[in-house]
């Protein structure tokens, strides 16, 4: 199995990359991978060490060419070629490799996956997986990409791909699927909501629960949950702050005083285990579904453990059939729908 | 002044209401305040024990006539006269009290309070506002109603009545006012939102800070947000789901055993002071904007400090100038529309 990394994309640039790799590689048996990295080849090996790597990797060096986080994806299309993040996604393109990962222009890789890759048949844009923790284990939740405007039947399309990242990611055969909504009755929502409600209802292989509200995305009651971007944007930016918030409040409480320091000692490990739960390192790298191949995103603001849980994530998938089984219930639906 | 209450609202019925009251007039002075009650006389005078009462009221009467959860807005209209909750309203649609507060079915709440006392001119539905914890002090947010599909005009009057609630609850003469979206930037987000954005950036007597995220719910950078009411529901339910998931695993922390229970001991005061921080009861009371009276939405669920919070907010908004103010400022926009 090969897996393509753009080495250069994401804050902390190929440092969190190179040290990613090596930490995945500490980590995971790797006998059966092998890492193409893109990048700046001397900076690569420098952090690299790769005498002492441990792991099958060779290098395509493409310099100093990266794609800025500010550039537009219009102009990446047009002048991106020989950039990390272009040719990372070209050689899964071309076959050359089984997944690609990269921490860099949310929009510009969208793009670029959309224009080398394509989009899987009746799909026109891809939607991104986010995995949040919940009460039981994960909820797979999706798009929370750029989808603002939903038709119903693209939350149909949703919903199954969300059950096949759950498959792959939760190991759930038969996930339980929830339409986001602002009550739980057939009449509450929108017009596209409630069309998509009967027509999930419909769909045989899909354990489809009903619509479901904010409250449960945390709770465990399903395993995937099924929005638009917009409102699953919204969601999870409200739960980012919300975590945010708290954190600072119990911090005031391990404040610098004497007492403040013995609260710590006392039950840092409780507030540590917290951390740990809602650490987005361990939620790190977003797939990017209804793409012909496998495309993960790692936040742009992820460190080296965030990097490697990314590259986790990129070989699952590339272990499993998550394309075919996609394109075999997209084509199923589209009958159902014409 | 005078303040309705509808003693019968909510899961705890008549005891959250009267321990709610006696808690308040315990904790404030009620000199220039009469409190006129509705529900069911010898259950209210039961817990009541009127002889003990520190404050002046008076009770009207209403038997066991209540407006039930599962009771639906059109039923109550037709049938609600001599319930509890209709006689409140009713008595401060014709002006003999300044503002009434319910715990009961909200979908009834709102129904009966348009048709007893109005909507403002211009004004099609009110909006319910919520108040959030944020890391300086309040968000005023809204709405979080069932105003579900929103035009940029509603998005605007929603933006300049949050304004106005903040005036009252926060003590700040010039609110900072965001409207919710996926992206800070003009071009980001939906067709009424870019509307909306321009119509608030034209409007001279409002401090609009442009488009805000999920994220700045709770960090304070504003004190208004303002959003349709299905995102606004979405958010504010997803923000109660991610608080019901940190607790959790908080108090796995703080178990039963010896361990658990010391690391309680030693910072029990951490945990409590998040706790207080974000209990809903000290948030509780939320106003129907956009009516021609003062109305409050006491949480179903509030028990009697809920209540408590419920009618202080309540005797806030009878002191202010609040439904003028609103009147004046929907009334220029109009002109400024139209």
């Amino acid at each position: 199995m090969k897996v393509a990394l753009d080495m250069m994309g994401g804050d902390e640039g190929e440092k969190a990359s190179v040290l990613g790799l090596r930490h995945y590689a500490a980590n995971n048996n790797c006998d059966d991978v092998e890492f193409v990295l893109f990048g700046d080849k001397s900076k690569i090996e420098n952090i690299l060490k790769s005498a002492a790597a441990n792991f099958a990797f060779n290098i395509y060096d493409t310099g100093t060419n990266v794609v800025t986080n500010d550039e537009k994806p219009a102009s990446v299309i047009k002048k991106g070629r020989g950039t990390s993040m272009f040719e990372a996604i070209a050689h899964v393109a071309k076959k050359k490799a089984d997944a690609v990962v990269s921490s860099g222009n949310t929009g510009a890789y969208m793009a670029l996956s959309k224009m080398l890759i394509g989009t899987i048949n009746g799909i026109d844009r891809p939607a991104i997986v986010s995995m949040i923790p919940n009460l039981k284990n994960k909820t797979v939740m999706l798009d929370l990409g750029a989808n603002t405007d939903c038709s119903s039947i693209k939350l149909v399309q949703f919903a199954l791909m969300g059950q096949a990242v759950a498959k792959v990611l939760l190991k759930i055969d038969k996930p339980k699927v929830g339409l986001l909504n602002i009550g739980t009755e057939r009449s509450k929502g929108t017009e596209p909501l409630e069309k998509a409600y009967d027509l999930l209802k419909q769909e045989e292989n899909i354990d489809f629960i009903g619509f479901v509200e904010g409250t449960d995305i945390t709770n465990g009651v399903v395993d995937v949950i099924v929005t638009d971007g917009f409102s699953g944007n919204i969601s999870l930016k409200t739960m980012e702050g919300t975590i945010k918030y708290i954190m600072h409040i119990l911090k005031q409480g391990f404040d610098s005083t004497i007492v403040g320091k013995l609260r710590y000692l006392a039950c840092g490990s409780v507030f540590r285990s917290l951390k740990t739960a809602i650490d987005p390192r361990n939620h790190n790298g977003a797939p990017l579904v209804g793409l012909k191949e496998i495309v993960i995103k790692s936040h742009g603001h992820s460190d080296y453990i965030g990097f490697a849980h990314a590259i986790s994530v990129a070989i699952e998938f590339a272990k499993s059939d998550f394309v075919i089984d996609i394109e075999r219930m997209i084509a199923n639906t589209n009958e159902v729908a014409a």
